[in-house]
């Protein structure tokens, strides 16, 4: 019997409840198919930042680096101000893991409640794959104020008057400023990913970006995609504006087969995209490093206010889970998961109520292990 | 009789045959009306600039400075790299003229077909107000390489390293860069702009962010905005993520009211807020500065492939001409404006491709001035 080691992180709201159907769910996996799983729980979250003042430490860091997949419920918590559970443990992990590629299936299973009209799950079966680590995600930004010294005001005033021919400021202006940048190799790589994806699927690659406006930055992203597509003539490419590819979510998903998009855009249209594929109680997320330590979560949040009232669906985490253990090579009982939410789905008799259904969170999770074990 | 004067860029592909029957829409107003339009057309577009390496020199600009409102056709053509037109002459307008309203109904007309489900007019009515002159739209931004001096590239290894304790660049690397400001005046003016507008309206207004990772810029944004709700308190108000945003817009449209956002984030929810309304041929918008120079505008493109082809729905742009004539002091006539492309819509006689029909540009129109005119 196969052993594995995996370090979870419930995290905070909803999050408990959820990772324990996702466990569930892969623990019968294992039965079914030779593997057993060893848990290793990780207190991450709101109340041991509360309790601890620490977010996630360097020590942390180091002893999951030791583990090839980590699963994660959700982050977030009311009582702490925004962005600092966010990227004092989310993006602190992403980046300290270097999980440069952020996997997100788009996908309308069948029996699931569609709110385009008439798209089937034909229509909507692609895949975002979302740079991870660069572009606005860097964290490098500021406010400067008339009179500081050395500060990006200048920039500003100088640039910005001499390109538009204007005078506009005054004295006391204050401003709010912030910096993107991607790397040859860091576009380079998540690019590559997605053609080689796309060579084992239907052979197109679409690219997201603002090149007409934001051109320093997605100008070289557009060279660095066009460098990379060189090397894959068989696979066909098409450049879409950030903009233009909302109405495309909705209006043409079946155009689509890998869609390759940096950070910022990428975590804007996958929440579109989890909608399109029928809701955030549906959609997971990997973030990946193929040479590390992979991380892979549901991508809807913390949902403080259905804490502990076994409610919420389960079925984003359980998919996460799915990716989770494919990343450790289990395949078939990856497969296996999948297929079994699609059954829970299709028989539509224990289902949350996102999806018109009274059962709970652990009767979703028990059901689809039930599945998944063939009983 | 009134008499106004009224510049005119056509522009590239379709954007003479819609401007032609934008125009022949406010013709017939201002025969019922009693105000008589004097068209002055500007050469503006990929021709133009083709024949004569010109994009819009300041003294064009400077002349069209002396009107309220200009009449906007479309810009972009295959023949010329992404951005430089749009750059050039759109932004550059917005730009010039201290346009920081970019204002974007949007409206499911009655008798629209609506891409999602389950909704109806009642549920999509409300109002964007984009900020249209700075954040990621200033142009600042730039490529650095390995040896540059003083460039942006020591920034990077610095704070990125530092940040996340990694160590990952090869002296190879290059990298793009883009930085996006805002500033005290230009955050308030336009958050007050859309303070006003849900004063006259349901009192509700939405702000647009992404302040849990890029906090700097958006941080700032948050706190203009709370300092000009104070000054409110009877309207209510919510934060909302962007990525979460494009959820809602398909999920919940009947939320909103006033929704204010910056600029970049503005481009992207608008064109989902297009999608929503019934596609890009509805899709006006209006570039505004309340106390100089306006411009309204289709918010679709050029199409180049449907060029001359008198097949387009110029319903964008007849509604835009109704925001100008509005902005130019005839709100009667823009209401009755609105209300014939509502009635030609529910006659569902006379429409072009996209909405089902088989009528030209030029059918749809003239059925609207006719209805206009009351015949
Ligand atoms: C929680 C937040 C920091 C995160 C992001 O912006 O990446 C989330 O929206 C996501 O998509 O995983
Ligand atoms: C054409 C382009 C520069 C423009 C923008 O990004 O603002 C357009 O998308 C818009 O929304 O008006």
């Amino acid at each position: 019997m196969t052993q594995y080691k995996i370090p979870v992180i419930p995290g905070d709201g909803i999050g408990p409840e959820i990772i324990a159907e996702g466990r569930k769910v892969i623990d019968a996996a294992g039965e079914k198919f030779g593997f057993d799983v060893d848990w290793v729980e990780f207190p991450h979250g709101a109340d041991h930042y509360l309790e601890t003042g620490e977010l996630i430490s360097e020590d942390s860091l180091k002893e999951l680096s030791g583990y090839k997949g980590i699963y994660l419920g959700s982050i977030g918590d009311d009582r702490i101000a925004p962005g600092v559970l966010e990227k004092g443990i989310l993006l602190a992990a992403r980046f300290y893991f270097d999980q440069y590629i952020n996997l997100r299936p788009i996908k309308l299973l069948d029996g699931v409640w569609c709110p385009i009209k008439d798209k089937t799950p034909a229509d909507i079966d692609f895949t975002v794959v979302r740079e991870n680590t660069e572009d606005f995600y860097i964290g490098i930004g500021g406010r400067a104020k008339s009179g500081t010294s050395k500060d990006l005001l200048e920039v500003h005033r100088t640039l910005y008057n001499a390109k538009f021919g204007l005078d506009i400021e005054t004295d006391s202006e204050e401003i709010g400023y912030q910096v993107g940048m991607i790397s040859k190799e860091g576009t380079q790589r998540v690019i590559s990913y997605a053609f080689d994806l796309a060579e084992k699927s239907k052979k197109h690659v679409s690219s997201v970006d603002k090149a007409n406006v934001l051109s320093d930055i997605y100008g070289f992203w557009r060279e660095e995609f066009n460098a990379v597509a060189e090397k894959h003539p068989d696979v066909t490419t098409d450049f879409n504006y950030v903009d233009a590819m909302t109405m495309w979510f909705v209006k043409n998903p079946e155009w689509f087969d890998v869609v390759v998009t940096p950070n910022m855009f990428g975590d804007i249209i996958t929440d579109l995209g989890a909608m399109v594929q029928g809701g955030l109680g549906l959609a997971p997320g990997g973030n990946i490093n193929p040479e590390g330590t992979s991380m892979f979560e549901p991508i809807h949040g913390s949902a403080p206010k259905y804490k502990g009232q076994n409610k919420v669906n389960p079925i984003a985490t359980i998919w996460a889970g799915a990716m989770l253990i494919e990343q450790m090579g289990e395949k078939e009982a990856a497969d296996t998961i999948v297929s079994a939410i699609e059954t829970n789905i299709s028989e539509a008799k224990v289902q949350t109520y996102d999806m018109g259904g009274s059962a709970g969170t652990s009767d979703v999770g028990e059901d689809i292990a039930r599945i998944v074990l063939g009983k």
